[in-house]
């Protein structure tokens, strides 16, 4: 297996099976900390700068928070409007990389850019790690959600995966890689305009992923161990809306309610979403034994410090 | 007395006289600290969130400041277009804090939305401070005027204060909560549409506190033992004047002019403003015996140290 | 020489030729901290204030990163929009530094205004160190370049410095008064409407600094030692002009092209930049030998280590 200090995660599609579980037992190795709510030194001689060029509260503040977990430093941007390297004179990557490697030890990058943390990695000699790259990827969620099921169900094998919501987006990027290297099965349900491109669904089946599409979620959430949803309205496209006056509303075959879930899911069946949400999972369905969200963001610091542990060679 | 271990901060009515003694004593223990401009170890292993959806340069900074000089870490964001929390999701209070809690072991809020962080604290499994709700409460910034009070002072009984400024306005709820604790005497002095709300004066009788209503400052200083001073305008509607080609001017019964003081105030008075401020206070009084608004940056400093120590149960 | 132990680090026109060789040798003490990638504990027990009313990259993060290095913590602002200090208020700058002074030991204030700093400096208690004033001076970048000039070319006397740019900018300012302390020459180039201004030509004449100035990079880049280059459009204008559908490209008098270095530079001639850059350094430079800017970068960091050292007392 390849080392993973001073290693990019960019991708989950770099991932080989035995390194996912590599990943997963360092992250259950150092859980005890995030537990006990007690900051370590492990990382005290460290920095990591958060290089941000959109928004983001969960992904940018786990960093951040397993960071100070292991006792390291944070520096950096959460927006690009702080940032001369965000605005008008449209800094190349190279440029501000460049510069950013000095700053700390590793650094984590959102951009709107599919891409752009690639190409940080092909200049920084520090390791990057993708924070969600546009249309992209978004491997350090996927890996929480990885941890999540294997901590919830003991296993990654043997399980039908649901995943609902626009399949043109990073996170299902990310989740069908993943899936390849696991005895899962994949049933993908989304608005036909937010589909998996035919390229993609062609690349999966070069890597023999069992998957199927569906219509709604009321037809195939009786097979799924996993619910892994996401919202299927674009932002920008929603706040048009908004502002026009109409109140978007997720379509019934995009929703997971409390009656679906009675009457139609597997009993032990547990429901991940990354948030923030819209209404795809109505808050009924908080208190459900189903749901799984909050714990996903408990250990959405706990994967992020074992990641940022192993990068920087501080776990092997 | 109740601990403050594990304690939400979110208003002064909570609060009990021998609590205000309690924490005001925290706080002269941990000043040398801060004197000393040394930080150290007591909080290392804490990790402070900032949830700040109003921009604040004061109450963000002096909690952030007292984390660092105890040797803890700071994480958060500083303003709700930083965060997709406060973008067009709009993201429930309750969505929000069951991320954030995960991310730090106390968290700091700040919120337009009146009993927002009472709404945070019905959820998280961390303390919640209120670092101001709207028109609700700003029970750490009374808490740093009382400890500069008491320590320019030597008491909180026996006083009479002045309070000028928007009756309406969240400091002087909890500067009015307080006082019920105290053998105090409060006059209140606003613009007629400014003044305190019949419910709430119905509220401070009930507790009995011994207050009235003047309409001048100019009538009524000469009684005054503390001064405590708000802008009279609302940052909106001086904006729009402004904008409008006007410039807004605080009228002479609710500015406190050097002359005022020369001529009118007890010699031993003492004149606070949490700042920042317009016209209300001319910079010529800075330098007068009675300001000790600087003072109170310092101790806003200090009040923080000592709130963070007793949640935090490293101060008992 | 006057100690560096909370002074103020303001202006390059304060100083001294042995005061230069000061911080230049302090710097070089320090590099093998950042060179080893690990943080040190020097200023564990300080706490660095950035004050920047205006955005910027590089000057706030190679000052917090530095801090880091050392151990420090850092609090502050990084964009006037977060802080109620830069909004209608238009809170005055001692008031805004009454306050700031008593969140950390140590200010970098970047401000939009001319003298600032200077203002700052008047009423704070810790030391304030100048980020960018306006049209002012950038005193910590022009010390990072003069670093970055004795280590690589082992001198600073006996050098000619070609300044390519908006000769009324501020670092501009900070190079022609710290070249008036070495045995050196200066060339200025510029556009007509951005030249020297007559009233500071007199000062430096006063100081007997050997300057000239001339209208094209090709007629005197044989001459220089040193190639020191900045944008030669304003971002306002710039930016005007892009939405009105021009592309601002930079004259050929004042590009440095690898032509022009391959055919005409000294051999041994350095490049300097402090970035970001529009066109008037193309990419394909930066791979030739004469290329200095990445590792102005890293010493960006080193020389704001140095600085914060020296004025926190913690280096003599």
């Amino acid at each position: 297996m390849r080392s993973f200090a001073g290693r990019d995660i960019l991708s989950l599609k770099d991932f080989e099976r035995n390194e996912f579980f590599h990943v997963l037992q360092v992250a259950d190795e150092l859980e005890p900390i995030a537990r006990s709510r007690k900051n370590v030194d492990m990382l005290k001689e460290k920095t990591l700068v958060t290089a941000f060029y959109q928004p983001s509260t969960r992904t940018r503040l786990a960093h951040e928070a397993a960071m100070h977990r292991l006792g390291g430093h944070v520096t950096g941007f959460s927006d690009a409007k702080m940032t001369r390297a965000g605005d008008w004179y449209q800094e190349s990557i190279k440029d501000t990389v460049k510069m950013l490697e000095f700053y700390g030890d590793v650094i984590v990058m959102r951009h709107f850019q599919q891409g752009a943390p690639h190409e940080a990695a092909k200049w920084a000699s520090v390791p990057i790690i993708n924070g969600g790259d546009g249309w992209g990827e978004h491997p350090t969620q996927i890996l929480t959600d990885l941890y999540t099921v294997l901590t919830e169900k003991g296993t990654l094998d043997g399980l039908t995966w649901l995943c609902v919501g626009d399949m043109r987006m990073r996170t299902m990027h990310s989740i069908a890689y993943a899936l390849t290297q696991f005895d899962a099965k994949a049933i993908f349900v989304s608005p036909p305009d937010m589909s998996m491109k035919p390229e993609f669904k062609e690349e999966l089946k070069q890597y023999n992923l069992d998957f199927c599409e569906a219509p709604h979620v009321g037809d195939v959430i009786d097979q799924a161990d996993v619910i892994l949803v996401e919202p299927v309205v674009q932002p920008d496209y929603t706040k048009s809306r908004q502002e026009a006056g109409e109140h978007g509303e997720t379509p019934a075959n995009y929703k997971i309610t409390r009656d679906l879930l009675f009457n139609k899911a597997k009993s032990d069946s547990i429901l991940l979403h990354s948030l923030p949400r819209m209404d795809e999972i109505p808050p009924d369905v908080d208190i459900t034994k189903h749901s799984r969200y909050w714990q996903e963001a408990y250990n959405g610091v706990v994967m992020r410090m074992a990641l940022l542990a192993l990068v920087l060679g501080k776990m092997e």
